[in-house]
Parts: structure tokens; C-alpha cells; sequence
């Protein structure tokens, strides 16, 4: 948990799939409301597919860019953010999770069985990153998925060509997030 | 991971709130959209509070069955779900968790934060559950919470007064639930 953080850039080198399966294992494992599991993985290792992939999300990306109100914009800017998503192409996996809508708490749930993922990856010395495209719908398209599943999140997985620091991605001190009884309280 | 079940019964010893600091620490790692950590943990160990906050929300959960159509009410029955929430009381301390939900992919993130702390506290021993009221409204009044943050769940930790066997909260079978390239697809 502590080590762990998010990966943009990727070796091309492909990984064992039965190393990925160990990954999505542990999504499996999530506890989820009234133990629906509403998660489902798409592996997606096809060059061809990936590409599509890409080109769908930057596509959708640049159009959300356009519309943005300036403030967004400059938001998006301050944070690096932009429509350009390469790791899409250059992991050489990419695990989609979709949730089904049918069930309670289905996102929720599905956001636990993703940190699940994050975190054994992590243990096994893989990089992931989790992405979320601002319309999800041409992944239903291209991976085939049913209309009750909703894509959430695109994983790319593989060995990490960079090595962020915690530094550069501090997180809140710990005080300035508890509180006791009630909120703003120190006892 | 493999271990972890949701507890419904706690001892009522009380747990050092250092070590429920250092579960809440974990919490604070989580990855979040842009790094903007939307989470907020309001920990309750006061008895009273504990007691208001139960009695609320049974309230709120005796109201949303009545109102439930029968298929819902057949469904909570199957389920054993009733608006009873002894743990609220019974469990020494209660991690509400909020997300401000001005930040972008606040309540993925919020629940990546939880997963977080739901292995850390199977790491160190303690029983967890997620509890999300059908409606949190109550918890902004009784903790005090800014209007901008949205209670998503309460965690009660402590001491597990329950062994529930994974035989009884089963999982899907790995095979069902991963896809490769498309759904529906095995290779």
C-alpha cells in the first residue's frame, strides 16, 4: 500500500498470463454488497483491440477536452492531464472492469475488487494505473460486453518503465483526515 | 484477502486507538482520481453516539423495507437483510467514511480508500464490515459533517465474536467471470 504508485509508462515486454489470472484472483476475492460480485474482467492482450481501444478513448477524451468550461481546462493542465493516453497501446494487457448495474452497491462493490487488483499487482511486481474514459460506451461496443454490464475502469498491466516518487504524489497527513466522534474533533 | 469475511458480531472489548489509527493509515495511501483524496474518516467510540447513530439508522432501514416493493422484500428475506443493525452499538468503534463529492471519481476513489482499510484490518486481526445506509442524511447531522461530504459508509472494527466459513459466502469461480479480448470469449 505504502509503495504503490500509479504507472503511465510501460516496457512492452508481455507478461505470463497465468501471472495476470493470479492478478484477478484477488478481484475475485472482493467482499461485495450481499455478496453479488458484480464484477467482470476482459482481458484485453490483442494488439489490434488495444489500438482500437486507444483510439476510441482519445477520441472521447479530446471531445470532453473540447467541451470543457475554462476552468476545467486549466484544471486538466495544472494536472498534466490531457487526451493523449499511450499506456493503452504500450501495457502489454489491459484488463477492463465492468460492473453489473443490476445489482446494490454495483460500482461500489466493483471499486473494492479493482483495489484488490491494484494492490496484488503491486505485490507481484506489476504496474497498473486505473483509467476511466469520460463515455465508456464504445468499450461495450468493441469488447462485446452485455448493455446491464457498464464498463468502469480500463487496468493496463505490465513491468513499469518509470519509477514515480511518493514524493511527487504526497497523500494528506493522516490528522487532517480523522476525526473523532464528530467532524473537526480531536477527542 | 482469501481470508477476510464481513463480521456481524464483535467482542465488545474496546481496541487501542492506535491501532485503529495505523488501520486508518492505510486508508490514506489509497490512489485517488487526479490524487485529490476525497476521504474523510470520522471514527466514533462514544457509546451515546454509537447508540444515536443505530437508532437512526434502523430507522431509516425499517422505512426503506416497508416501502420496498415485494420483490425486494422477498430478496432482503433470502438474504437475511433486516433493518436491525446491532453491530452499531455492539462494535467498539465506527469508521464512518465520507467522500467530498466536489472532487472528480470521488466515490471510486472513496472506495478504493475503503478497500484499503478493510485489508489492513484483516492484516492486524480486526473484523470489518461495510454498512451503507439507504440514506446517510442522519450521519451528516449527528457527526457534523460539511454538506459537501457524503457519508458512504460505516465500518465497524473490533474483535470478531463470529468465525464465518468462506464455504458460506462463496465466490464465483475464476473461469466465469474473466473474458478474453471480448466477453464471452476464453482466448
Amino acid at each position: 500500500m505504502r509503495n504503490r504508485r500509479s504507472i503511465r509508462k510501460y516496457k512492452k515486454q508481455p507478461i505470463p498470463i497465468e501471472e495476470v489470472l493470479q492478478v484477478l484472483e484477488a478481484g475475485r476475492l472482493a467482499p461485495s454488497g450481499a455478496n453479488q460480485q458484480p464484477w467482470t474482467y476482459i482481458l484485453v492482450t490483442d494488439s489490434k483491440l488495444k489500438q482500437e481501444i486507444r483510439k476510441e478513448a482519445e477520441m472521447v477524451e479530446k471531445s470532453f477536452h473540447c467541451k470543457a468550461p475554462e476552468s476545467l481546462k486549466n484544471w486538466f493542465k495544472k494536472q498534466g492531464i490531457t487526451p493523449q493516453k499511450s499506456f493503452l497501446t504500450e501495457a502489454p494487457a489491459l484488463i477492463v472492469v465492468a460492473g453489473n448495474t443490476k445489482f446494490p452497491y454495483w460500482l461500489e462493490s466493483t471499486w473494492i475488487s479493482i483495489a484488490y487488483i491494484l494492490l496484488q499487482a503491486e505485490s507481484q511486481g506489476f504496474g497498473t494505473l486505473t483509467y476511466t474514459p469520460s463515455d465508456t460506451r464504445f468499450l461495450n461496443k468493441l469488447l462485446k460486453t452485455p448493455k446491464d454490464y457498464q464498463p468502469v475502469a480500463i487496468i493496463p498491466i505490465g513491468y513499469p518503465a518509470e519509477k514515480p516518487s511518493p514524493k511527487e504524489r504526497p497523500r494528506k497527513p493522516l490528522e487532517t483526515i480523522v476525526h473523532r466522534n464528530t467532524y473537526g474533533s480531536t477527542n
